[in-house]
């Protein structure tokens, strides 16, 4: 992990470019002309994948779970019997863990206000109606960890909000404990099926899959391109990017932690970011070291070999106002404060998915029990993204309730400057009676 | 106006085609290549438009109001003079209508809820903090009417929200009235610029026009096409279609009102649509004469005539559950409940942008001065989207801020179940000291 003065760190590692933007690797190529018989960019690739789920609903999924996850399943959906067979091969331990997990995400995420309100005067009523949205659908990766955490970050705040349906759907074959966080969260029915073309099914519906209200949940390049595409028929929580995690940390702060923090980071995926602004030079060089010492020991080790080196590093800044500038700029998704008095400096938090506060508050507690939802904006979006949360789950109505015939006449006033006559006539005809 | 049943309604005007993707008329292909010179799609055409603007910056501006506005400007900046003139162009009345419609805009979105929250107990803290977004591109449309309305209807919510920088977008010559209502609602800066190059230069920003957070307001195909492309760069508001309204209305309704509020709907565009649903034959007979009436006094005409016979029309129901279950299936912009006793019926409501409640709360004065934001959701995107709101205006930023010892063992514990061993090991690191 290298050490960068502010300069080289921000024509570097601070500087991101959206995964959709990068130019496509030639793996990428030729993995879609293997999968699917011709050469297409990934755009064009996801283009034909919806277009294909469209026209030929389940018949396309089952192709496309043999094309490309190299699957043949008989059901697409997991019934009853699987679900116990998963809960089989889930030691008692985990289970409890689990519970533990869903009870904290349950209990933080009652609190989160979100209620309708309804003011009324002589004037009548205005206010708006908090609604949940009906049918949500989860998208939950498949790959080398299985990512129970998430589904359990998605589902509960949206369980929540009161969404009554709520369906999973993730590549096969799905790993026994996603299948069991899915069940112990709630989840209604869960279909093996991934990547484009299970966000193309929770958008248009199959026979077997029903059309959704909204999809949210990460996934990599193919599924980000389908969420853009069909976000508008559908509604989407994000189109989110590589994990990065920043943290300040001044010379108060144990170099142990800090490297720990660093490596959970990074070890996420090659493209995973993990940066630590610092302005003591001693923290930055004890903890370049530990990294070195603490990586031995763990084991995604190729992950982390190439996560470390192009992705994250330590930056030492001049003070932490500095740092602070530059974690604004840079609008994390995590912000970690290994800090002396961390609550000090809450406010100088402008853009960050998450804040953790010193350093018994470490992102891993956020990954799993701590109770807000781990999945948080990235590349930046935290200038105008939030966290999910319960909000992400209900829509507004707006109710308008008045009594106010002394707003009819300026109401067809402004409607006459606006050149819009039938405007002005409805609130008229209203006053000659 | 025709009346339908309820079948023949469900595969005519109760049935939305995205504008997106409805086959691009030969006119708009004519008129692209008129204007830019190639053959292009609408999406080819506002790529090209997104890379030139990225490329040339304001050149690019000035190269396009030329070529698809058919305006030479000097500055895209208005500047304080320019603001001065717009004032003595525009009536003192008209000036005091709009004071007071930001006044009630302003009063009502005040009212909203959107407050950060810390929960505090023995094991720390846990919350989420409301921050403003910092910078807001706001986008209004020219035109044949100068909706200064919608301008206010989304820089109101943003200034309540607390957004410093609010800069407005809209295609020369701006009118008067869009000035001076910039000017009025506390609007920072303005810029000559319309259509995809406009969204293109707030979403990357040029040497005059900087780089925003978020982009909203509504335009038209290409303004749409551009807010999908730069989604994730910056936020949108969503991705607005053409206006729609729905009417429930039983025996009690004064046709008279009816017949006024179906046509103050049809006249913004020939893509708007007005839709009466109605068990009452009586009541779809004499709104159907009174339509007819009432529109030849209108100036709107050619508007009139197409969305009426197009998107518009009278659906006889079985019953008024009938009609709501329509509604809601429907999910329309706005829903108007022309019935006695209006409000016993806001219960069955589960998908609007808004609803009106009774013959004195109409939709013409939702509009301008009613309180609550105009922009809401379209064409059936109410079943997860919220009309504009403070809420569209400001992210959360998750806070955690434990002292939960206990919680270290099951996090790495579900670390480990997650195959993440660096997560573990950054729990146990801290079990150790």
């Amino acid at each position: 992990m290298k050490i960068y003065d502010v300069p080289t760190a921000k024509e570097t590692i601070l500087k991101r470019e959206r995964l959709e933007a990068a130019e496509t690797p030639q793996s990428v190529l030729d993995g879609i002309e293997q999968r699917l018989g011709a050469r297409m960019t990934p755009e064009e690739a996801v283009r034909h994948i919806i277009a294909e789920v469209r026209a030929r609903g389940d018949e396309a999924l089952h192709d496309f779970n043999k094309r490309i996850d190299g699957v043949e399943i008989e059901a697409l959906e997991v019934n009853i019997a699987d679900i116990e067979r998963a809960y089989e091969a889930v030691p008692e331990s985990l289970l409890r863990n689990m519970e533990l997990a869903i009870e904290r995400i349950e209990a933080f995420h009652r609190k989160q206000p979100a209620i309708s309100w309804l003011d009324s005067s002589e004037q009548g009523v205005l206010g708006q109606l908090v609604r949940p949205i009906e049918r949500v659908g989860v998208y939950v990766p498949g790959g080398t960890a299985p990512l129970f955490s998430s589904l359990l970050m998605s589902v509960i705040p949206a369980r929540v909000a009161g969404v009554p349906q709520i369906i999973v759907c993730s590549p096969p074959p799905i790993h026994p404990t996603i299948l069991v966080a899915a069940d112990l969260a709630g989840v209604g029915r869960v279909f093996r099926v991934g990547g484009a073309q299970a966000i193309a099914a929770l958008a248009n519906g199959t026979a077997s899959i029903p059309k959704v209200d909204k999809v949210v949940g990460a996934g990599g390049l193919f599924v980000t391109l389908a969420k853009r595409m069909v976000y508008g028929a559908v509604g989407i929580d994000g189109l989110p990017g590589p994990t990065e995690t920043m943290l300040i940390a001044d010379a108060s702060a144990n170099p142990v932690y800090v490297a720990a923090d660093l490596l959970a980071q990074a070890e996420h995926d090659v493209l995973a970011s993990a940066i630590l602004l610092t302005p003591s030079a001693a923290l930055a060089q004890t903890v370049q070291a530990e990294v070195e010492r603490q990586r031995a020991r763990l084991s995604r080790q190729s992950i982390l070999a190439q996560s470390l080196a192009e992705r994250s590093g330590i930056v030492l800044t001049k003070d932490l106002d500095e740092a602070f500038d530059l974690a604004n700029e840079y609008a994390p998704e995590h912000l970690c404060l290994l800090l002396d008095e961390p609550f000090n400096y809450l406010g100088k938090v402008r853009h960050a998915g998450g804040v953790f506060l010193g350093e018994g508050s470490f992102e891993v507690l956020g990954d799993y029990v701590a109770g807000p939802s781990h999945i948080m904006p990235t590349e930046g979006t935290a200038r105008f993204a939030s966290p999910l949360s319960v909000l992400d789950f209900v829509k507004l109505i707006n109710v308008i309730g008045l009594n106010a015939p002394h707003l009819y006449r300026p109401a067809a006033h402004l409607a006459q400057a606006e050149k819009l006559d039938a405007h002005a006539s409805a609130a008229l005809a209203r006053m000659k009676d």
